[in-house]
């Protein structure tokens, strides 16, 4: 009856690098697979067109901002937001949680990575037992969510995965706050799934969407004792189709890849396993021997928005805005396929800036998630060879 | 041997309407047509390939802007503009003349159209025999446009139409200065076709271009008299493949839509007939019964990046913007088969500019090329079947 599936297809046994098919009612994701962010219902500066045709498996919204404007209604009125933002692949929503504690604490970046300089969000107000009032940023109404509200608001939008409320809890914190923090996530997270299941044949007043499967999150900050209590409860004590890994995961990269090599092996292969906001290049080199299965982080299109297209080898990326393209005649990688790399030039690119012409944005952000897809592609290709350390070290050289 | 031609296939005997059709090496453009803007060598907000798949037949860019950034010798080195900005159908360049003398009254289309409180351009320095000095807007540097360097810039820039070098005489100035400036113009022009004459072997140092075809620009302000010697000069002075019409319009629509009816029908039909800088919907269905056979205007791109969808009707857009279309769910017209009105709401291009999402003004300028593109489709179809009043008179109801 479902139209949805999860499968490892080949687990190598150097580290816990795999492939997977993770089905859903809007097509098959193969894995790992990077996921694009559309935050307010858009990719920045990319129409779903555009990173269709640069070979993107699967896009996400965020129900915070989508709650604030333009409403979950509006996108339910349109069958949800496959419909209303003309994309007919897989889709996830986050629950607004991970937006309600980090917006104003500086960047969800800076708050997942552990940045210093970092205040509690002026915009939220409360965080009690039945969810988290905050500042609406668009009209400064009162605003609460909670596991039920935001479960409601993902039904709305419709997304194929969508995730179980929670904290993301501060890398600023101590472990005393992160443990009743993830007490409480975990509190939410079988509310969430009770609201998820006794709305399993849930019928949006305006006719949105389709089936849904939910995920839940892995808290716990940098402490393995709590990760391995969440591990536990988000195995044994919840039923969720996937699981992601959310909270604190410190405050360098090492640290990083220390957490999520702790917690991902943990969660076995009964579930797609989602790591959210991360992926950097050499994150996702990393962590996919840790056995990531999804990622998603706002950096592809961020980055050409700066004027970084993303290229192999250890610099990583071209600053178009470089003097130095001001007349290369050749693409920004001349192996690239990408709608931008057969059509364009550097010196073009580098013009476009120059002048202001906002297509320069539009090119940039097309080869990067050419870019990104490609490289999920190799990742793939070289676990189902069992030669993922030397794609690694080709990549990088 | 030449790739190029000028055919009028309809003459109507109502008023001077006609369609042609107008051949170039890089394709046949069907007329009235009009012609967009990639002023810097750029569609505002929209890639070539989206206006292609909306049906554009020719597109335009500015020699004054693309003189100072990136310099004429990098398109050249790409093999000309249909190289650099990824355009393979037919191209026009204008020839400095208009914007040297446009940019610092305000806008180009407020000189045109004789807008009041226009000064003199601030960074233009000098007009002599010799050109126009000015000052770059880029870095300050002090350029010499002449006439031959103009041609020469055009070469390398390779659009398949080019212009002869004007002054772009303001509305604000008397008689007496417009006419020794439309004399000044008319050795310029002379100057202008002297050098495309003699550089019709050219072989720019990069091997940009190929065949080009020369436009002269009608002079003389609102002056009958004065358009009357200028006709004159353009079509028994000097032999070039199209004339445009140039210089001040006047200062309303009526005054505008007067001038372009005395000196279109006396242009007779050997030539097609440019009107520089004038497109708006209105303009464009009255002017095309003087016998116009192309426009070019940046409205259509500069009114999406407002928000302003064009439509049918008297009203003529939708401001998107508009809270009343916030929960829309039709497209911006239902009749409409542009890429964005196959698959976006109202209401979700209405989120984008709440949103503050860039894709927003791709998708409306998207629809408002279509918009234009279906416009003279219908105004050719109804001259063909000499039923323009009827067409007009249905446009508007």
């Amino acid at each position: 009856m479902t139209n949805f599936s999860w499968k490892v297809n080949f687990q190598s046994k150097k580290n816990n690098a795999r492939t997977g098919t993770l089905t859903t009612p809007h097509g098959k994701i193969n894995t790992p697979a990077f996921i694009f962010c559309a935050t307010k219902g858009a990719l920045k500066s990319s129409t779903t067109n555009v990173a269709k045709d640069n070979n993107s498996q699967i896009i996400l919204s965020n129900t915070y901002h989508l709650m604030l404007q333009p409403g979950s209604d509006i996108v339910a009125q349109h069958g949800g937001l496959h419909k209303f933002l003309n994309w007919n692949g897989p889709m996830l929503t986050d629950s607004g949680g991970f937006q309600i504690f980090s917006l104003g604490h500086g960047s969800v970046a800076d708050e997942i990575k552990g940045s210093s300089n970092i205040k509690r969000n002026n915009t939220l107000l409360n965080i009690s037992e039945e969810g988290s009032l905050f500042k609406s940023y668009v009209d400064g109404s009162f605003k609460l969510l909670s596991p039920e509200k935001s479960i409601e608001i993902q039904r709305n939008l419709g997304a194929d995965l969508i995730l179980v409320f929670d904290e993301c809890t501060p890398f600023h914190v101590d472990k005393s706050y992160t443990e009743s923090s993830m007490k409480r996530s975990h509190r939410w997270a079988t509310r969430s799934l009770n609201h998820f299941n006794s709305n399993i044949k849930y019928k949006p007043t305006f006719g949105s969407a389709g089936q849904q499967k939910l995920y839940g999150i892995v808290q716990g900050g940098i402490y393995d004792d709590l990760r391995e209590e969440s591990i536990d409860f988000n195995l044994n004590k919840i039923d969720t189709f996937g699981i992601a890994i959310g909270g604190s995961l410190g405050s360098t990269k090492e640290e990083m890849y220390k957490v999520v090599n702790f917690t991902a092996p943990s969660l076995g292969n009964k579930h797609p396993i989602h790591l959210l906001g991360i992926g950097d290049t050499i994150d996702i080199w990393n962590l996919v021997k840790s056995g990531i299965d999804t990622f998603d982080c706002v950096s592809p299109t961020r980055l050409a928005r700066h004027g970084s297209a993303l290229i192999k080898g250890k610099l990583g990326k071209k600053n178009i805005k470089n003097n130095e393209f001001s007349n290369d005649l050749s693409p920004i990688d001349k192996n690239c396929c990408c709608s931008t790399c057969k059509k364009y030039s550097l010196a073009y690119l580098h013009h476009l800036f120059k002048a202001g012409e906002l297509i320069g944005l539009q090119l940039i952000t097309a080869h990067n998630i050419y870019f990104m897809n490609e490289l999920m592609q190799i990742i793939r290709d070289s676990i189902n060879n069992d030669c993922l350390d030397k794609a690694e070290i080709d990549w990088f050289s």
